[in-house]
């Protein structure tokens, strides 16, 4: 049987998702859960590799799990008795013919989450970007809507990424302000390596002036990473819904 | 100079408010950072004992600081640096004259919050109290109306106390739900050992059908702690605020 699966997981405590020997990751945690419950010769293959300490509210995985006989209705309560109080599985469905996780995504949705409040958040720590300073979320959000389009985003990737490939689509980059807390949300076919932490770390240098509100045109035009903003904790980003 | 300070804290990384030697305390951990500031002769004194495990978005606490002369003002930024993460300052002033955070206080506000998901929330593990099922608020919200008003509170106490006078006027006592979280708010002069716990407890057990919802005010008729419903978990538990 082959799962369709709604995962969500606090990614304080995993060194990302991808599997790697001998440290906590997301997709060696579900598959130690899923091969419990499913057995021994299942396999879990993600929609993303998500970095150390990015969180995800809707990240979609596909079960292979040529062996069981499990319902597709009942795999979430059997598997979260299993997994480890940081990650839950949210939803579970037939997977459709050839579907791939990663492959037959359409768009992507990522928030980054700013707390611009003087005093940090007790409850927040790890899952905010703690600023703690004032943002100014209209010019943000002005500049943000350069985003969309088809760009060549290579200023606003990282190195250390083999992709040959710097064209992406940007459906939408907005931000609001929701009591102490600035969100920046962005959807789009796909993401280079640190993309949405780079714009965050852009915008954020719009709101101090840094890079003017009409900068963003220019530097995706330049394709020069030393031209954008840094590239924002990891610890504000969260995967929050893939489309296919 | 007397400091008058609100504090947040996240309780599940504390043995509760009050200090012991050995376990990490609120009191402990403030006291220590107040006096890298404020110098070694300080005393931190709390409105209130919370329990392990139970958080605080509005705790209130006295800084006696015979030798300080940080300004009132200043106080937040300079503890705030010392402090670890889990605890936060959020305002600070000018004590008035004879005040004492636990004698002066006129009310206490208290909240106790239910995650009625199916599935836990992976942010708010130990935050809330993951019933993960579903709960009648309406219900709950009638019953809980006759907590209202001066009563002696035996039967919603824990064993363990050395208090005599069980007499509490509690102002008001509702039940709201927000998407998955179902909330019960409830302020009064102030509350018995594992009070407001029990009386969550209780308000599960009516919407449960264990206890009917015009029982509550038979059970604190009776005096009898059997009656009631069992003390819910510590993690669901937060004081919100204190009325001087």
């Amino acid at each position: 049987m082959k799962y369709k699966v709604t995962v969500a997981y606090d990614g304080r405590q995993f060194c990302g998702f991808q599997f790697q020997p001998n440290l906590r990751t997301v997709q060696g945690t579900l598959t130690d859960a899923m091969r419990t419950v499913l057995g021994d010769d299942c396999t879990v293959t993600g929609c993303s590799r998500t970095d150390s300490g990015v969180h995800a509210s809707g990240f979609v995985a596909l079960v292979d799990a040529p062996h069981s006989t499990v319902p597709y209705g009942k795999l979430c309560r059997a598997v979260n008795c299993v997994l480890p109080d940081d990650v839950a599985l949210l939803s579970s469905e037939m997977a459709p013919e050839g579907f791939h996780p990663r492959y037959s995504a359409k768009s992507k949705e990522y928030e980054y989450l700013i707390n611009v409040s003087e005093t940090r958040n007790p409850f927040s720590r790890g899952l905010v970007y703690d600023y703690c300073r004032e943002l100014d979320a209209g010019k943000m959000c002005r500049a943000a809507a350069d985003f969309a389009g088809e760009h060549d985003f290579s200023a606003f990737m990282s190195a250390g990424s083999d992709i040959n490939d710097t064209v992406r689509t940007i459906f939408g980059c907005n931000v609001t302000r929701r009591e102490n807390i600035v969100a920046i949300n962005i959807c789009g076919t796909g993401f280079l390596y640190n993309m949405v932490r780079i714009i965050a770390g852009t915008l954020v240098y719009v709101s101090e002036g840094k890079i003017p509100d009409n900068g963003i045109p220019g530097i995706i035009e330049s394709g020069d990473r030393s031209l954008a903003g840094p590239t924002a904790p990891a610890c504000g980003l969260y995967l929050k819904k893939v489309n296919y």
